[in-house]
Parts: structure tokens; C-alpha cells; sequence
């Protein structure tokens, strides 16, 4: 007897090929290495990429920056007509790429591009942005709205920024100083944040055939409330922990999830041990999961699963760190650093 | 008797409103300044924007940042299959919006979205930017590689910029420099750089009803060849003389053209005077201009018309800084400053 259950969707399923965006990674890094001047301290791979005008200053500053756009989260604000908070999704999330660094941001630049301006969206487009810089204390310096007929289709654009910010280079976040022992502390994201959107769309608007207007079931909230949520800036709360000292890494968790990110954060040798008893998944995820049948390893490597950052503690500060969070909404102990590599799921503390 | 010729092709009848983008920018301008910090030195409107990190320090260190697209020449590379020359025109682009501010490039990053990931379009797109760093000295920093389906027509993608370059606060080039009397010189342009695509595409595509592959009548070359030429960098012809303070400022020709573009570099009570008589406009323009019947002053607001920049030089160095240009490519005398605003094309110097 056949199988008559609807073929389970994958991140791969719904277009996203992440083993030839690999491959096209490598090439890409090899060229970008080939430009490198004496001021780039950095790989192409971390958060941010860092370079520094004093290369032979161990204490000088060090320009921390990074680029990244909304993705196919815009394709549900243009179904919704919400265009008032993608700019702060965006900003948000280059500020958390390059605070994992330890940088402060200094600096943004928006791209936005268009077939055809409606000077009233991309005048709500940048209020989001302005918005989302003000949050973070950064300045919104530039940026280039675009016009191109026939590239895009009507009422749809593309949004991208570029941020820089700036961190002492003695006190930049180094996966290296993390030790087995040491304890990951996790921090909640408010939502999907940037990723996992071509996914999430197939299984709203496709399976469970429901329009931005519609309730999610069980959940009281419209498809577009629930997916248009703002990505979460960790600054305000992670911000000081970093100037006192009290972070060793961080790994912000984004396309990829827990299981391409946080290995970011972490030295050879290290691995993480993650605890699934540790924390409710918001339901949002179980209504992706199932609404889609989406397999266990693709919720993992497509979403962040509830956890938007996570920070890598000596044994000795947990308390403090876990009560300096309390404010901005509680974190907690998702796992631990051990001896070993990349990152194990297990059911609960061992 | 009815005027029977077909309707002149202007860039507004192409699909591009300056107009809306003007009043759209405007909001945008007031929105971005009220995410102002202390570092902030610049409005935006600049060819780029100016930070610095020491506010009281009138020598301190300046980051310049800008960002850019290529705009529709995309849309010709596509059609061409030639994807190897986009990222070098938009580097160039960049790095050249920053040098009319004073500054040389410190490193970049790319925005490349795309519905669908081909990984040898990426690496040929990503081997142009890094050819484009290269020549200038710039360090391809980091970027982000989109895969964002159904928001790109197969085989299409967009790409965007941002770079940041730095200089003396006390070395910045100031339009409030230049006084009436100071001589305008120009550098030639390689074609349309990254200008006046969506005009240039009607007309060579739909009016004269070309391929990619046509010859353009009277060039001996393709449409696709004329119209992907790189847009050039300034900075080796340049860089040295405003190093050695032979510039006083300088402008970078864009979209907008001459008429746009020059007043950025002049103060308020100084206008220009450009000798029509002082270049011979390269015959692509022309091609064009006839092409699309295009009214004189959309081909002068559209297209570089063969100016890609210009540099305000006081009179007593004008004999130098031409001697300099020769081994580049010669510049000339295009114009000069005079008492009063806004630029007038004169038929010859009076």
C-alpha cells in the first residue's frame, strides 16, 4: 500500500538549496581573501567582518561590519501592506551580527530597490529603519533607493543594509577563549526574526492554505501579527553583559539555526551539548511543524526554534548573567560547552 | 496634418519619476536625521556619508560610506550571459562616490539576491567585485548571498553595494572651497557607466528593436559590448591629485548628469558654466539621442554624455593638474565656476 501522506516540505523543498549556496561559499571566500589588505583581521564567515586602521595596535579599534537583507519575510509585510517594520527586522538583525562580535554599531546604510517607487511605502519603509537605528543608537548615515522598471513586480521590493560598528580589539568576542564546561546561556527571539520564511510561507499559504488575514489556529493572532513580529534586537540586554566581561562568545541564531550557528562561537575541539527539556518552544514552530510535516532536522536547521542568541559563560557567572537578564525578559541555561564538535540535541541535562 | 513622428523617449516615459523620488527623499532626509549621533558630519545627499568616531578632533579620522546598486545595466548583463563585469562596475561606482569626498577605500561588502542560486553565476558576479577591490586597493570585507525564491524572475538577480573608505577630517574635499574663477576639469567616462540603463534599454531594445548581439549602427561593436563597457574608476588618476591638494572638490556624474551632479560640489552663490564646444560626446550618445528622438535636456539629466567626472580646480594649478591626467586618459577644461547657481551649458568659453 502506497504511501498516501503529502510529501513532507523541506527548506530545500521550497527552493532554498543551502548545499549550493555552500559550495558557491567557498569560491566566493577564495575571492574575497584574494582582495585582503593588512587591515582585515577577519575571515569571510564569522558575523561580521572586521578590519582595523592600526593593524600593529593590539588595543586599536576595529571596525566590525556586516550586510544582510530581509529575505521572503517581504513577500508576507507586501501581502499584508505592512511596511512599517521590515526596516526594524533589518537593522535589529545586523546589530545582533555584529554585537556576537562585541561591537557597538556606529553606522547604517539601507539599499532599497523597486520596479516602481511609491514614495508613501518607501517613506514607511525607512521609518521602520529610522526607527530601528534610533533603538540601537545608531545612526542612519545613507543609503540608495532604486528605481528599475521590469526588475521587480508591482508593490514588491527588495531591502538590504550594511552596518558598521566598532569594538576595541583586545575586546572583541573570541570563540577561542570558550572552554568545555563552560555554560551556553540562551535568550528568547520574539518570533521566526529573518529566517525560515520561504518555508514558513509554503506551509501558511500553500498547505494550510490561510491568507495574512487569517488566524493562525490556536494561536489568537493573524498569520501576518504572527510572522511579521520584529526581529529582536539583543543589545540593550546583551550590551552591557559584553562590556563587563561576562561573555566569552556568541552565536546569533539565524538561517542555519542552533546547529549552523552556534558552532560559529565555538573553538576547535568544542562542541555543544543542547538540552531540549530546557525551554518551551513557542507554538508558532509546532504549527510550522506539523502544518507542513516538516522533519525534526529541518525545523532545527530553518529556525531558531524560540532562540534568538546565545551566549557562551564561564561556569562562575551563570548567576549573574541569568539575573542581569531578568529585565529584558529572562534567559537561561540551553546547554554546555564540551569537549568534542559541532552541536548534540539531547533530551535533558545529563 | 497631425505630427506623425513617434513620441520622444524621455526617463520619465521609461518608468523612472524623478520627481516621486525627490519628494520621497525628502521624508527620507528628515527621517534619517533624527537618528543623528555626535559622530554624524554629513546631511544625506552627499556622494557619501561622513562619521567620525573622534567628534572633537578637527585632524581625526573620517569613515566615508556609501551605498550603491548597479540598476538595470543587470538587466543587459543578464541578457547577455555576461555576469563578470557587474561587480567591477559597481565597486568602481562606489569607490568613486567616496573619492570625490577625499577619500580612498578601506573595504566593501555586497548585497547579491537572487530567486534561485546558480553557484557559477554567484562566483562569476563575486569574481567582478573582487577584481573590482583589487584595483583599488579595497578589501572585499564580507556580504550577503540571497537565495530568496519567487522574488527574481529565473536567471535574473539584483546587486548592491556599500563601502567605506576614510580621510583626514582636515583633508575632506569641500564644495565651500571653491570659489568663482576655479576651473572645471573633466575625465572622460568609459560609456554609460551605471547610468541611464532603463532609457538606453527602450531605445536600443524596443525603439531600434537591437538584440544583445546586434552591432550598434556605425560602432563596430555589440549593443551588449557598448553598453556593459566598466564604468571607470578615478581613483588612480585621482587619488594622487587630491593627495598633493591640487582639488578643491569634485563630482562624481551619476544619474542626474552634469546639471545634477555638479551643484554638489559647489557652495551656495557659485554656479558653472560648461563649454559644449570642449568635448566631443562619444557616438554612443548620439546613437541614442537619434535612437529615442531624446529631448537635449533628458539626454544632459540621463547620461554622462562622455563627463564621468569633474574636478574644481583653482586657476594657478589648472596647467598641473592636466599635465598630471595625460598618463590616465587626458581630462580638459569643461568649464568654470562663476557667481551664481546651477549649471548653464554655454555653446564656447566667452
Amino acid at each position: 500500500m502506497p504511501d498516501e501522506r503529502p510529501e513532507a516540505l523541506t527548506y530545500a523543498a521550497a527552493g532554498v538549496d543551502i548545499d549550493a549556496q555552500d559550495r558557491a561559499l567557498v569560491e566566493i571566500k577564495r575571492l574575497a581573501k584574494s582582495t585582503f589588505t593588512p587591515g582585515v583581521l577577519s575571515e569571510i564567515g564569522g558575523f561580521g567582518g572586521l578590519f582595523t586602521l592600526e593593524p600593529e595596535n593590539p588595543a586599536g579599534t576595529v571596525l566590525v561590519a556586516s550586510a544582510d537583507g530581509v529575505g521572503t519575510k517581504l513577500k508576507v509585510a507586501q501581502a499584508a501592506g505592512v511596511h512599517g517594520t521590515v526596516g526594524e527586522d533589518l537593522v535589529n538583525h545586523c546589530v545582533n551580527d555584529i554585537l556576537v562580535q562585541g561591537a557597538r554599531p556606529l553606522f547604517f546604510l539601507d539599499y532599497l530597490a523597486t520596479g516602481h517607487l511609491e514614495p508613501g511605502v518607501a517613506a514607511e519603509v525607512v521609518a521602520g529603519l529610522a526607527r530601528g537605528c534610533q533603538g540601537n543608537s545608531c545612526a542612519l548615515l545613507g543609503g540608495e533607493t532604486a528605481e528599475m522598471p521590469g526588475f521587480y513586480a508591482p508593490g514588491e521590493y527588495d531591502l538590504a543594509g550594511f552596518i558598521v560598528g566598532c569594538c576595541r580589539r583586545d575586546k572583541l568576542l573570541q570563540a577561542g577563549s570558550v572552554r568545555p564546561g563552560d555554560v551556553l546561556v540562551a535568550l528568547p527571539s520574539t518570533g521566526l526574526h529573518t529566517n525560515g520564511y520561504s518555508l514558513a510561507r509554503k506551509v501558511f499559504f500553500d498547505e494550510l492554505a490561510l491568507k495574512a488575514d487569517s488566524e493562525v489556529p490556536g494561536l489568537g493572532v493573524t498569520v501576518a501579527e504572527a510572522l511579521l513580529a520584529v526581529h529582536r534586537s539583543y543589545l540593550p540586554a546583551v550590551g552591557p553583559l559584553v562590556d563587563e566581561g561576562f561573555v566569552r562568545s556568541a552565536a546569533h541564531i539565524t538561517g542555519g539555526g542552533i546547529p549552523d550557528n552556534l558552532p560559529r562561537a565555538l573553538p576547535a575541539g568544542v562542541g555543544a551539548e543542547i538540552f531540549l527539556d530546557s525551554w518551551d518552544e513557542p507554538p508558532l514552530f509546532r504549527v510550522i511543524r506539523e502544518g507542513g510535516r516538516v522533519p525534526e532536522d529541518d525545523m532545527r536547521r530553518t529556525f531558531n526554534l524560540g532562540v534568538g542568541m546565545i551566549l557562551a559563560v564561564a561556569p562562575e557567572k551563570e548567576g549573574t548573567v541569568l539575573e542581569k537578564l531578568v529585565p529584558f525578559g529572562p534567559g537561561w541555561v540551553i546547554g554546555l560547552c564540551v569537549a568534542g564538535r559541532g552541536v548534540r540535541f539531547v533530551a535533558e541535562r545529563g
